[in-house]
């Protein structure tokens, strides 16, 4: 049961980017699990990768194919992760790139793989490519909802943003899909995200930006702690909405990064509202850190803890538990009674212990909402960083157990 | 319920060390939950103590009491941390230092604290003190199967263990109990530790033996990476065996550190065998690792991964999420074709893929047992480190998430 997460958006078309989907019956028939996306030849494109060093083979042919030549098109299923494959992963995966590249005629370093699904079972290449025709056959610009829909794995709904903002008079578009719900713990990347506009702007910059906006957004929440072998997320600038092109340092690019980022994490946030089990959708404020790495400590560690997360399943103010894991961080020299600690704007703990106004009815009505603000104060200086999770429930346990029967 | 723990065994009575057990209703009553140890005079005491920086009152009082004088008594309740509690918090351990001192006629000094229970919440100390006598009443050498059950949390059995050796010619000693079933992964401490011995030691060689042996055992088993506000182990050697002094380099002190750290081990592998919610019990081998440090970063990220823990729960040999747990502990520059990872004895990943010989079935055979060990072979060097686990399932969840209720 997702957390507070609305239907799709209405996506605003993207010039330049087309959106085709197929059911190939690539773990189960009926489902739709593939999806091809078209690029303009002259976009630009970037993308970041997961930092798992056993990364996927996708992964390892969409880096190889990122940087020999001018990508047209993105090959995604689900399914099945290509993960833990070997060299018949990477022949697989270099095989499914050449079957579309021949359907659309272009060259195999044009195509992209990302698979996402259980690791270390083969990729069903047959299948896949047979799927390929229909999806290159209504490859659309409308294909955005269908799209979120055909990267899902155990999400329970599609996930998507959209915005529309204007540069010197031009209407400018960004729309973005997102997936993932569980193995959720980017480390410099993300799950599977796309996000695309039709702002022009150079490469290099587009590449700097989407790192900028990943890190504020998909590395920013964290479900389970376990980092993904598969994360990817790529960014495509179109340049068909007649803006000029962005330049970093103008007021128009500020604007842009500000939607961009916006968007990053909308998308990002949506993953925690999905997350597997998820009854509660949490956000971590550290404020008062000698630097940005100890805020994100501190808050990774509190969003990490099972004995945290439990608690939050079960709507117990167990504040005792939050004050153990920041307890646990590595800060040296940590002043407990520098330390509070605010649930909602409730003030939990004080001077190294419980708050002399703190009364267990106030925090239990913190408790008992479906989105809560955890707030740690450290009192050591002023770096802040705020990180997003989820509860753990008996679902979790459910949907991971049961993952692949 | 818990994995292969047996019974209490035989405790061998320490001479110079007397045990006695109240019901003072701390949480709830009629529950055994105050626990006094009577320490002879001459005896050596050691102790080591939780790392977490919101250390609760009794072990800022209790670290205070040894460095001002010999230990005469131990004084350990359960159900109340006495944790989170500020100022109020060591008033009142030391309120209850003075209750026993006065009952017994020592100096307060000589009396250490110990809680496990609830962080958060004043400690009942009329409650606790109104046990204070019939615990002393009763004190006597032969407690120690009812101290184990005095001193439990969530634990659904008592833990103890016990060995009897000789060092020339006299017959020598160990008893111990231990008590944890979550909030476990110390650091450089443990849960609730104690460990007695007949042997002469000086108290310096006792320290320095129950940091190795806490380091070999405490420090290596987890089970859902928090780390608690009140973990203590403490040693005791009366030197009433009447063997000689043990001195560090000779045969028979070998011989005794080798039975205080396997004594030390079973304590810990009982915590995780009675890991709240535990059906699996679960060894992580790390082999050809470049250094310890490396070894034990790899085995915690695979112990303290959900996705890992909750296909243990199910019996489910999907060995991608070890594999994937593999990828994302922090190793710069892994080659993936050397690692090889073991299900017990059946090879699952060889040369960066699923092993040629790997089938579903012999995997599955390996996950049908409650004791599972998993083998990570990284192709780097020499070290090797092992850490003990539980998995994770909906008991887990149902535990953690009604502690208070």
């Amino acid at each position: 049961m997702a957390v507070g997460l609305g239907p799709l958006p209405e996506f605003a078309p993207i010039e330049g980017v087309r959106l085709g989907t197929a059911c190939a019956g690539i773990k189960k028939p009926g489902r739709r699990d593939l999806v091809v996306v078209e690029i303009a030849e002259d976009a630009a494109v970037a993308a970041v990768f997961t930092q798992n060093q056993f990364c996927a083979a996708p992964v390892l042919v969409a880096r190889e194919h990122l940087a020999a030549t001018q990508p047209r098109y993105l090959l995604i299923n689900t399914g099945n992760a290509n993960a833990g494959n070997g060299q018949a992963g990477l022949d697989d995966a270099n095989a499914c790139c050449r079957a579309l590249a021949e359907t659309v005629g272009c060259s195999p370093e044009a195509v992209l793989p990302f698979s996402t699904g259980v690791i270390g079972e083969p990729l069903p290449v047959d299948r896949l490519t047979g799927g390929l025709g229909q999806a290159v056959a209504n490859l659309a610009e409308d294909g955005w909802a269908l799209a979120a829909e055909g990267i899902m794995t155990t999400d329970t709904q599609p996930k998507g943003a959209t915005r529309k903002l204007e540069i010197e008079g031009h209407p400018v578009h960004l729309s973005g899909i997102s997936k993932g719900a569980g193995m959720i713990r980017p480390n410099m990347a993300t799950m599977l995200g796309y996000i695309a506009t039709d702002a022009a702007i150079a490469q290099p910059h587009l590449q700097a930006l989407l790192r900028k906006a990943v890190d504020r957004s998909f590395n920013r929440i964290t479900v389970d702690s376990d980092t993904s072998t598969n994360d990817a997320c790529v960014a495509i600038a179109t340049g068909r909405s007649g803006a000029p092109t962005l330049e970093p340092g103008t007021e128009a690019y500020q604007a842009f990064e500000a939607a961009f980022i916006g968007l990053a994490l909308e998308l990002a946030q949506a993953l925690v509202r999905d997350a597997e089990g998820a009854t509660k959708f949490v956000r971590i404020d550290v404020t008062e850190a000698a630097s940005a790495e100890e805020a994100l400590d501190v808050a990774f560690t509190v969003a990490h803890s099972p004995l945290v997360k439990t608690a939050l399943f079960a709507s117990d103010p167990n504040w005792g538990r939050i004050l153990a894991a920041v307890g646990r961080a590595s800060l040296p020299n940590l002043a407990i009674d520098q330390v509070r600690i605010d649930l909602g704007d409730v003030r939990i703990v004080s001077a190294g212990g419980r708050d002399p106004q703190y009364t267990e009815e106030r925090g239990q009505a913190v408790m008992d909402c479906s989105e809560i603000v955890i707030g740690i104060h450290l009192g050591r200086g002023q770096a802040r960083e705020s990180v997003w999770t989820s509860d753990f429930s008996h679902d979790y346990v459910t949907i991971n157990a049961e993952y692949r029967t």
